[in-house]
């Protein structure tokens, strides 16, 4: 069985299920704890971070944008990196996107703080940190839904990876209760279309040791 | 013609020319003063950062990492990206490597502190980041070393963008005189190689104003 080296709340690692699921590629979870950096992960991935994929052939696959391109290039049935030259530049653009700017900007700051923190054992979330993070947090809910009411999509007129990764990074913050949809609401209903499909009921299902979702967490009509 | 609008010690700027130069794409440089945040620029990439690629065609494809899958899909002539699956995974890890972690490990500790500040007139560089880019940059030799011990070229047994990638960071901290090669004599056997493509000279011989590269930046034999 193809396995996903993982964190449930790592925006990378969620997107990387989102991905799989969407493609109808099962695979079996493993939580790594990247922390005590084990030296059977590292040789996985040198990086020490997840997620890793490792197929049934002993492909292995680190890191989600580069996941992204292997599962499109090895399983273009469904089709997530765009149809066109141009849908594609649009789709690699929002990942670069989410995985530099709003991973550095946003998820460091929150996630970083609140869960990171927790799980390494390093200490208390700083409160000039996590004010950073929101403030930053409302500039790129705003970008997302000039977005949203522009295009279908996110990166144009079909579902791809691009609402995958913006869906995996809002999923994390929502668990926290970080997410303030009432300010928020055409986000709120491209999010409802992303968090209905069948491969996100996974990730509303977690059940994560030492967090306690949101209430609304779970919830497709929230 | 195709546009670039890039920086001269932007390691992305310089991954990009490296590619268009190896692939044989003329092109003409814009010198971009992202700092000025014009309206323009931010048209062309919301995202306020170079590289980005203008095509004849109309197309705008910003990021470095969008510009490189971009020219792979459009311009397959010249292989740069991996022959086979497992080697356009090595070469996409590579490339994230670069664009991630020894960006935000090294670059912005030392490209960061010495040329952005001046560009940018945000003041002096601050010791204490140079000196942690300088740690950081230790480690990122050596592991460079090591891929260039055990494989013809970075990414395995073809030159590939992961070389570009590498040596388009190397190359801006060795115009300021930031590497001490003769304590890193395999990777500066590997950089000698990629440094005598001819795609390398039009960056060898840049002239950047208010800033003077190491006496031995343009040498082939250094």
């Amino acid at each position: 069985m193809r396995i996903l080296h993982h964190l449930p709340l790592s925006p990378q690692s969620r997107l990387v299920r989102l991905l799989l699921g969407e493609k109808r590629l099962p695979c079996e979870l493993v939580f790594e704890k990247i922390w005590e950096k084990n030296e059977a992960f590292q040789a996985l991935n040198p990086a020490g971070e997840v997620p890793v994929l490792v197929e049934d052939s002993g492909q292995i696959v680190p890191g989600a944008s580069v996941i992204a391109e292997y599962l499109e290039d090895v399983y273009p049935e469904t089709i997530l990196m765009g149809r066109t030259i141009a849908e594609r530049v649009e789709v690699r653009r929002l990942l670069d996107w989410f995985d530099r700017l709003f991973q550095d900007e946003v998820s460091v700051n929150l996630l970083g703080e609140k869960v990171e923190k927790r799980l390494f054992g390093v200490g208390q979330p700083d409160g000039n940190v996590l004010r950073i993070g929101y403030k930053n947090l409302r500039f790129h809910l705003d970008y997302i839904g000039y977005l949203a009411e522009t295009r279908t999509w996110l990166a144009g007129p079909s579902l791809s990876a691009a609402d995958f990764a913006a869906a995996a990074h809002l999923s994390a913050l929502d668990f926290l209760g970080d997410i303030n949809w009432a300010h928020a609401p055409s986000v709120r209903d491209w999010y409802a279309r992303v968090k209905s499909r069948p491969c996100f009921r996974p990730l509303l299902a977690d059940k994560i040791s030492g967090f306690t979702p949101s209430a609304h967490y779970a919830d497709l009509d929230f």
